[in-house]
C-alpha cells in the first residue's frame, strides 16, 4: 500500500473551493451547510418528521449522501425532538450518537428523516432517528442519539 | 413547547453564508469542509495518526467542536486507516458509525485523532477513531467505524 | 476506593448456586438460561414478536432486568428474524450490538420484545429489537444487531 | 422459509437442564453463570483487567463465546472500572452498549478483559471495554459502556 495515497486522501482539499475559502468559512458553518434544504413537515411531542433533497454538496464519492452528514443530521434532527417535551429548557449535550446506514440516497432524491423520543428524563434523553426514501419507505438509515440534559450541572 | 421554536432551529439558515451560496457548492462539499487543515502525523501499517486545530466554521451553538462533524472524521479517518493494509483494495461501504463525546474541544485547540485497524478481514472491516487533545491527552471522543468491504459484490 | 471491594465484586460467586456447579454446565447452557419462558406470538416476513416474564434469574442486583440478558436477548430474537427471510439459509455471525437502555423492567413484569429487520442484504444483515412493557407500551429497551451472513466465505 | 423453525429456535430448551431447573434457579443468578471463573489480574485507578478460560455453558452454536455473553461481561466489567475512581460510590445505571465482534474464541482459550475509564464525570461514566487472546494479544471484541451515576436523582 502506498502510504502517499492514504495522506493525499486525507489532506486533499479538491473541491472547487479553494482550502483559503474554506478557512475562513464563518463560526458554526456546519449546521447551515448540513441542513439547508430540510423541511420540517410535522412536530408533534416527542416525534419530529422533516424532509428534504439530497443535494449535491452532500454527496460522498460514491456520489451517494454522506454517512458523516447522516450522522450529523442524527444529532440536530435528534437534538430537535427533544425540544418538543414541554418538560425541558435545554437540548443538552451528546453523550453518544450510533447510525447503521442500509441504503444508498442519491442526489435528488427525496428523504424523510424521522425522530423520535424514545425517552426524556431529567438528565439523560434517547432518541431514535430513521431516514426513508420518500417515494418507497425504504430505510436509509437508523440511529440512535443520547443527550445529557442536566448541562447547567457538571457533566 | 413553542413547535416554531423547533421548525425556526431546524430551517434556520443563520450562518452570514446565503442559503442560495449553500445551495450551489460543488458535488461532494463535504469532506473538503470537514477535512481542510487536517494534518497526517504518522501513517503505518493499521494506524493512522492526523491532528487538527478546530476551526470556527466547525463549531456548534456551545462553540465547542460539532458532535456531527466528530462523527463524519470518525468516518474519513477511520475509513483511511483501512487504505494502509496491503490487503485491500477498497475502503468499502459503511455499515456502522458510533462516536461517545467525553469532553470538549474548542476553537483553536489542537487536537489528534488516532485510527487503529481492530479488524480488516475479506468483507468485513472495523476501525476504532479517537480524538485526544495534544496538549493533555485527555480523551475528547471514541467511536467505531464498521465497513462492508466487499462492494463489487452485493452488500 | 478499596480495590478489594472491585475484586471481589468480579470474583463474587454468591448466588445460591455453587461455582463447582456452574462451572459444570452442560455446553451452551447460555441460550437456554436467557430464552427459558420466551413465547412467540407473531412470526412474519421481517418481523418476530415475543413476550416474556422477567424472570428472578435474569435480575441485576438493583432487582431489575439485567442489561447484559437483554443485550443477549438482542442477539437472539435478533437473529431469530434474519431466519423470517426467504432468502436466507444462515443467521450468520455477529458484528456489532448496541443496546440503549430507557426503563426498568421488575420480576414478574410482562415484557414484549418485537425484532424487525431493518435490511437483509445477501452478506450484511441489520435488525432493529425494541423491548416495551406489555401493559403500558412504554419502551424498556432499544437495539440493533449486524450481522455477516456469508460465512461460509471468511468474513 | 418455515416459520416453524424460527418458533422452536425461540421456543427450545435442549439443553440438558429442563426448563423447571432453569425456571427455578435463584434471583441474580445470571452474573454467577457469567462470571464464575473470572480472575482479576490487575485494578488500578480507572483501569481493570481480567482473564478467563472461555467455558462450555458460555458457547454458541458455533461453539465459541456467545456473543450475548460478551455483552455482559462488557456490563460487568466496565461496571467494576467505574469503582476504581476515587470519587464515586455508585456505579450507576445503563444507558448504553455496543459492542463489535472480531474474532472468535473457543472452549478452552484464554481472554483477557481490559476495562478502561474513558471519562467519570459527576452524572455519566463512559468506559471501554477490549477481549483479547491471551497469547496472541488478538483482539476478540471491542465495546463501550455508558453509565449514568446520580442515580439517586432521577435518571
Amino acid at each position: 500500500m502506498d502510504f502517499e495515497l492514504v495522506k493525499s486522501f486525507l489532506e486533499k482539499s479538491s473541491s472547487g473551493v479553494s482550502s483559503e475559502d474554506i478557512d475562513s468559512m464563518p463560526f458554526r458553518f456546519f449546521e447551515p451547510m448540513i441542513m439547508s434544504g430540510l423541511k420540517v413537515d410535522l412536530i408533534e411531542r416527542g416525534r419530529v418528521l422533516c424532509s428534504m433533497k439530497v443535494p449535491p454538496r452532500l454527496l460522498n464519492v460514491g456520489n451517494s449522501l454522506h454517512g458523516g452528514a447522516t450522522a450529523a443530521l442524527v444529532d440536530v434532527v435528534g437534538s430537535s425532538v427533544i425540544m418538543t417535551m414541554d418538560s425541558v429548557t435545554t437540548t443538552g449535550v451528546s453523550v453518544e450518537i450510533n447510525v447503521s446506514y442500509l441504503d444508498a440516497a442519491f442526489v435528488g432524491d427525496e428523504i424523510e428523516i424521522e425522530a423520535k423520543a424514545l425517552r426524556v428524563g431529567k438528565a439523560v434523553a434517547v432518541v431514535s432517528v430513521e431516514f426513508r426514501k420518500k417515494k418507497t419507505g425504504k430505510i436509509i438509515a437508523q440511529g440512535r442519539h443520547t443527550k445529557y440534559l442536566a448541562v447547567s450541572s457538571k457533566l
